[in-house]
């Protein structure tokens, strides 16, 4: 049997997951030079892919949607989230309390 | 006394657990070469079995219904599950909280 | 004073308490030899021998029953449970919540 | 100033506790020989000597009373209690939940 | 500045706090002899010297009585309790829920 | 960039905080001779020189007042606090569960 | 792929976060000398920079606004705070429970 999972966009989050695909690390300065991989510094930034439908409010019944949606660019924890390989990527699956915050650049 | 589990279809979930079938390591590359079993990759994936009936909701007694269904294709987290031995083949039970993400290809 | 305690069925669990008697490993192969002890896998199945009353809802007043009977066929987790012994049998005290599933071979 | 304890009866319990006289283990064989003490099997069981009141429900104002009474024989948990000696005899307290089943023998 | 704490009278435990003096150790034998310090048993029995207000519901506003009052012989837990001293004589305070039980003698 | 703080009074502690000042140990025998620091006793007691608004409840909306206020002798845990300093002079806020008791001196 | 966040502005805090710039230790005495690095005293004061849109409470709907706001000078605690980077500048993420005191000097 091999992989299910074809494509980041088959991923469907549950309750108030969150699927991120995390910057990947500066690989050249600003002069062109590459640096190498062991002095690259890993970047808590990402950009959001999908989100569950949020949690449900088990008092009412209500659902608290979450509080990012796909294509946000947001903050991450420098620890935490489940790593999901999908081919040679990585994307993370936080919760939606995990997400510390958005970026919101005006020339966004 | 013998085993009383015949079959992973005689296990019924209890409350808002999930039985689910990992998906087996990848055993030979694109090109048919057989990966010798400690460089095969585990896969964090699996299809559903068999569902609890859902956590009653101890305020209300309202039953909430499990989020993912037999046949459901899902991401299984890094760590967890309870391992069930059914014969020769293995199964996990999950609380349906652990289940990552539904993974829905189109072409399925 | 001598043990208070004669048979099994004189323990009235307490509360959500499921009393269990565990299966005993299989001892025999199929061919009739016999296994040593230290290879004899233990089986995490059993039997429910009595079960609590239920726990009472503080909040209602009302007592949410026990998801299990005697005589079901249970499912058990790798850890966790009061032994205790009774002559020389020894069973199992777990709450509701700890039992991993119900068993139902069709033909039981 | 000396103790205050003249007897296990002055001992009122508070909120949901429950005083307990542990059995003490058995020091003679069925054919009348004394078995050295480090030899003697631990008893997880006991009388009830007293209850608390019960433990007041802070949402409705009302008492949950204790599930066992003085007198009931019950099982005790292998850890846990708080021991009380009074003059050379030691007992036990316990929260009304770590009480794990009343034991009923027919010819009680 | 010197102590503001000049007698046990000056202390008024806040919330669910009850104010202790603990028993002193028994130094004597019953026939008069004085008993090492080292071998004298510490006594978890005290008399309760005062006790706060009580614990205020916050979902309903109404104040928790606590459940002893200056006076009442207790009995204390073997651990916790928080140490204050006054002059040469030191008083424990404890939380309303830490406290065991009542002692009540009938020769009281 | 110096300092905020440049004194006690500035600080105004959030939610349910209260800020204490510590007795400074006792660095004189009643005959007058100093005592070296080391052998001085830590006094855990002080004064309030601040409260925080108190916690709000967010079931109801009402704001619960913190049980202490500015100029009150308190009794302190023998740990926790956040040390604060302004300057020599060393502060430490409390939350006001933390606080043990108040000192009433009759001659206060 | 470069860096997202191109300023502290572009930061938006979610839920109950505040962003927090920290003051730089003191590196002068005050006669002008300079202080080497490893002497400089930690201060932990700093200034509010953006803060999130507050936590709802999930029993009402209601949103719990965050009790600082931008430009308010407030007491950090020793420990915690997650660190964000932007160029050269260090900032840390509380949440709103975590900030310890709010500064007010008159002369603000």
């Amino acid at each position: 049997m091999s992989t299910l999972l074809k494509s980041a966009q088959a991923l469907k989050p549950l309750f108030d997951r969150v699927l991120v695909q995390r910057l990947k690390p500066i690989n050249k300065t600003a002069s062109g030079l590459y640096i190498p991989e062991k002095n690259q510094e890993k970047l808590n930034q990402g950009v959001v892919i999908s989100v569950g439908p949020g949690m449900t409010n088990t008092n009412t019944g209500e659902v608290i949607p979450v509080s990012v949606k796909a294509g946000d660019q947001v903050l991450l924890p420098s620890f935490g989230g489940n790593p999901v390989k999908v081919g040679e990527e990585e994307y993370l699956l936080y919760t939606d309390k995990e997400i510390l915050a958005k970026i919101e650049n005006n020339n966004n």
